[in-house]
């Protein structure tokens, strides 16, 4: 990511997203890729405290795979006061439970937390310690909250780019508008009722003239769960179009427009709109 | 992980958590950082799809930081379609938008899916496709639903470990209780109002005898100030003693008990439970 890409980033996401302060991290590799999950969630402000290597050596820039930029303007301090001098909350990861009272937040609560403290025009940074033992007592003490990421109890060491992952997706997704679930359709728009119900018609006429529905006494129980499983697929209109060829060349085979119809076969009403099929 | 934490994993967890599979995953070294990613999330069932490479190799074991034991237990398919037969919900995760008419979930929207599904005794799997090119179209087109990650659209390309780890982030999230803020005390309790009152009427005791709230008319406001500061600290009873003790010894400096107190000195009432100073 070139400079210029970091000015696009501040326009998109805000120079107040909050840092990420890397205590006394042991290796340039997993500062490059903290960079790199940084980039993916729209952070972009690393600060560094001590590192053991360097920050801008080949391995780490290999490994911010295009996120670089963050590296190049990391901030660089002595120790982790010097680092948060100017913040106003800052948030401890810690992955174990420490002999301390005071909140502890998921990465969601701290996620909700930090948009509100953003908002309100504060400076806010997440510590996360070295590799090998996490951040000490006493940087913990110098925090507002935990944060603790509920896992696997009998299996939760994270590497370091995966923690600052975590807090950084809960971050996104705490300023993120995209829904649940959605149908995605393209070009094309979900069906309305009535090209719904003109397929039913179809599909319904023909299975009466080939004798699929020919028990009475069954016909409006499978009628009903035919209708049930098509309307369970959200068709588009698109789809309905195909299905009405599906039907009419199932039934009849491929039909030339320009010949007269067989005998005997009632010609679909929407023929006019039946895209043709792949034969 | 030796195979008696994998029964130990399927006990807390449950046979019927989703089976990640790996399609045509191409480095050893991500099955294995996967494999971890897994075990964080208390996911244990993983499937692979013709790897490029063997999944046993010494760089997936050492990739899998103590994971190893769902590498061992990995099944193996050579095709999309014999991994999945026996699977009744299928999500296929995507890193670009298809052209393709389905429903697309955010990975928070697909645990709750998956919670439920499972809940219900169906059988889940969550597809991801090799590192390069994601997913085939076709693998695509045999899941019910598509897995996309809400992140930073200008850099969002995960790699694969961290796209397994997000998902199966939100699927344990999706099963766990823990309160997204909670003030951890340890052994201590958060104090009574009649403590921390015990503490103010110490502490304003002090501050009148001293001459710091000897301005009659803003002694109200000051008074209502302090008591909010410590208010929103949320303190311990532990914590109340602790302020006993500094309020104590700023004024008076160290008292041994068995002295007389020095004239003019009011003896605190709550002196018996004052604990030591660190002088």
């Amino acid at each position: 990511m070139a400079g210029t890409d970091r000015t696009r980033m501040s326009r998109v996401f805000g120079e107040n997203a909050p840092a990420i302060v890397l205590v006394r991290p042991q290796l340039a590799e997993n500062i490059g890729m903290v960079a790199r999950a940084m980039l993916n969630c729209g952070l972009t402000a690393l600060r560094l405290v001590a590192p053991r290597e360097d920050w801008l050596a080949e391995k780490a820039i290999a490994s911010a795979s295009g996120a670089d930029g963050l590296l190049r303007e990391a901030r660089f301090f002595e120790t982790t006061e010097a680092a948060i001098a100017d913040i106003n909350r800052v948030y401890a990861t810690t992955a174990r439970r420490r002999d301390m009272i005071k909140r502890v937040l998921t990465p969601r609560g701290a996620a909700e937390r930090l948009r509100t403290q953003v908002a309100a025009g504060e400076r806010c940074a997440v510590m996360f310690g070295p590799e090998r033992t996490g951040l000490s007592n006493d940087d913990v003490a110098l925090a507002d909250a935990i944060v603790e990421v509920p896992l696997n109890p009998a299996y939760c060491s994270l590497n370091l780019a995966q923690a600052v992952l975590l807090l950084g997706y809960e971050w996104y997704q705490a300023g993120d508008a995209t829904p649940a679930e959605q149908l995605v359709t393209n070009d094309t728009q979900p069906a309305t009722r009535g090209e719904l119900l003109g397929f039913f018609d179809h599909l319904e006429r023909e299975l009466d003239d080939c004798g699929f529905l020919r028990n009475a006494a069954k016909r409006p129980g499978m009628v009903r769960n035919l209708r049930n499983l098509f309307e369970r697929a959200d068709l588009t209109e698109q789809e309905i179009r195909t299905l009405h060829g599906v039907v009419k060349e199932l039934r009849h085979g491929r039909v030339e427009r320009a010949q007269p119809l067989p005998v005997g076969v009632v010609q679909p009403l929407s023929v006019g709109v039946v895209e043709d099929g792949a034969g």
